[in-house]
């Protein structure tokens, strides 16, 4: 820190995001990227919009947020495109928490909540999960400020039913409910239907990881207008051409090929299946994932042991030094052949302490 | 807005950027775009960087800053890249201004400063330019807080020696200065050799001008790794991943095709000159720009009907309502060719008048 920072920023820690080693060889099952490349159609549309970036982008994203909207069942003005789904989520703790409404969310969630709530100095009401993980809808009754979900929830992979969601939107008209759904292309049951029965319902979404588009940064953010309407003035104040042409080409692109997206998901929830079976097979505890990751526990092998043990064998997965997760790993769903590579270097890693 | 916004914002009005017309055959003068295409190596750059898009892009961006540094004679470590400069300016205000430390910055340049102001509740003290547009940097002594510096001035286009920018690092040694050269290279005179001296300055950058990648969302800022240090926490508590795959790879091949952006860049003084020329002679008063546009003024014809008039001849230039400088318009410096029709046009719409 320079003598320059905002004293308001002393317990400020910034988020912390998985390791991105260069280490040649590696498989790397710690960010929940896709294990597939894009869209093939991607290369040749970007290669075609480079000619023109000597022009702003479109910074409505008219023609994204009209193919996206088609899709999902909505009007354009019912979404905002954003520089990835992190950008979406810091634009709603800007525009709908304060000092009187503090942001609610779980102990084990999605890490990057309490940054967002340390920077703008918004207080915030920890709610704990349920001993077995899973969140109970109502512990989130007559909230006084803006709920954050995420659905399927990082990093344990478990979703909560569309009722449930209900349940709270119900219970708290008065505040926003945030349903952070990253990962529902995986398993998981979205809220989009429900947006236009509830003014207080914003949903966020990404291409990063079911349209295996983690280094094009694109988000969105789905709900009423009025609600739109905030979060566009967030943009609007801050960096009105957020979402780049390469990006809104890309994006594009790749919903005409969506089917190809939709193969790939098939395939990653199919691979997740069968490693599921193969680690509790093994002994582990393994939570319900609807998401592409999985989130596992050994009785006899703690869990930074299994993190460095199979980082030794150049395969890196995250762990959590937070102290109810400790015991845990998540690990991203990848390739079947580096699942099989995974599987077997977790046997021979059990096997050699056995011995 | 929605009954959910937080009423601190009550009194925010979001930036408004220029207009993006989808008119057919426009000649687009109003938003500073480079008239001419961008580096040809970057297309196939992005093209092949799209295959690798399901991966997260580096949040170093350690590639581009080392290509960078190396230009500037800077190290790494005295960079961040981000998503226009725009994201640069923003990260800014949020670390270095707060109740205690006013944002100043002139009455007559780039828009988006009150915004940021407004978005964070930080108090402004607007300092007025002189008469003739002019900064004196005596207005600038013993400032308490920050002070925002477009040089080149916007939308004046007039520039100050770097010897002026000393005097108001030196008057403020517990102040950032922040120096947003967006259109420096255009001939103004760069701060970026004053980093090693003072701790407190700030330079902000971008490729959207000088180097036509308007539509690809890159700047930086450039400072002391102290400094650097506190605007990426700011990046890490909003958005780590700012900067996408593309982006990122494009910026590393314009800069390996730098001559390319320096021959449009005299491409674009030689005709600023003589359009400023070709006004002048029509009787306009014009600044002395040293950015990619004219800033200009005529006694017998309102700003407002300048403008008025050639939008009909489907040219758009930018006119401000603001009191001072509503008699003014902002005319981007574009192609040889867009400037004879500008001019053409313009003498037509004063010899009309006269008839």
């Amino acid at each position: 820190m320079s003598q320059y920072l905002s004293s308001k920023y002393q317990g400020l820690e910034p988020y912390v995001p998985g390791e991105q080693p260069k280490m040649a060889q590696l498989i790397k099952l710690n960010t929940n990227e896709s294990p597939w490349p894009p869209a093939p159609g991607i290369a040749e549309a970007v290669r075609k919009e480079a000619e023109k970036l000597n022009l702003y982008s479109d910074p409505e994203c008219t023609e994204l947020r009209r193919v996206l909207a088609d899709s999902l069942g909505l009007k354009p003005e019912e979404l905002l495109i954003t520089n990835g789904s992190d950008e979406i989520l810091n634009f709603a703790f800007m525009a709908f928490c304060d000092q009187a409404h503090p942001a609610a969310f779980a102990d084990i969630t999605y890490g990057f909540y309490p940054v967002y709530a340390e920077l703008y100095q918004i207080p915030c009401r920890i709610i704990p999960l349920r001993e077995d993980f899973t969140l109970a809808p109502e512990d989130y009754r007559n909230l006084s400020g803006p709920a954050f979900i995420a659905n399927p929830n990082a990093p344990t992979g478990l979703a909560l039913k569309r009722e449930k969601i209900r349940e709270i939107l119900e219970s708290n008209p008065d505040q926003v409910i945030v349903v952070d759904e990253a990962y529902v292309d995986f398993g998981g049951e979205s809220c989009i239907p429900l947006i236009r029965e509830y003014g207080n319902l914003l949903v966020t979404r990404t291409f990063s990881k079911s349209r295996s588009l983690a280094g094009l940064r694109l988000g969105f953010g789905a709900g009423q207008e009025s609600l739109i309407r905030d979060l566009k003035a967030m943009q609007y104040s801050t960096n009105p051409y957020n979402v780049d042409r390469l990006a809104q080409a890309a994006g594009v692109a790749c919903m005409a090929e969506d089917a190809y997206n939709q193969e790939m998901v098939r395939e990653v929830i199919l691979t997740r299946e069968w490693t599921a079976d193969a680690l509790k097979s093994m002994g582990f505890s393994v939570t319900e994932s609807r998401a592409n990751f999985l989130f596992v526990r050994h009785p006899d092998l703690p869990g930074d042991t299994l993190y460095r043990e199979l980082r030794e064998r150049s395969i890196l997965i995250r762990h959590f030094s937070k102290e109810r997760i400790q015991d845990w790993n998540r690990i991203t769903v990848g390739s079947p052949e580096q699942m099989r590579k995974l599987t077997d270097s977790i046997r021979e890693i059990l096997e050699a302490r056995k011995a």
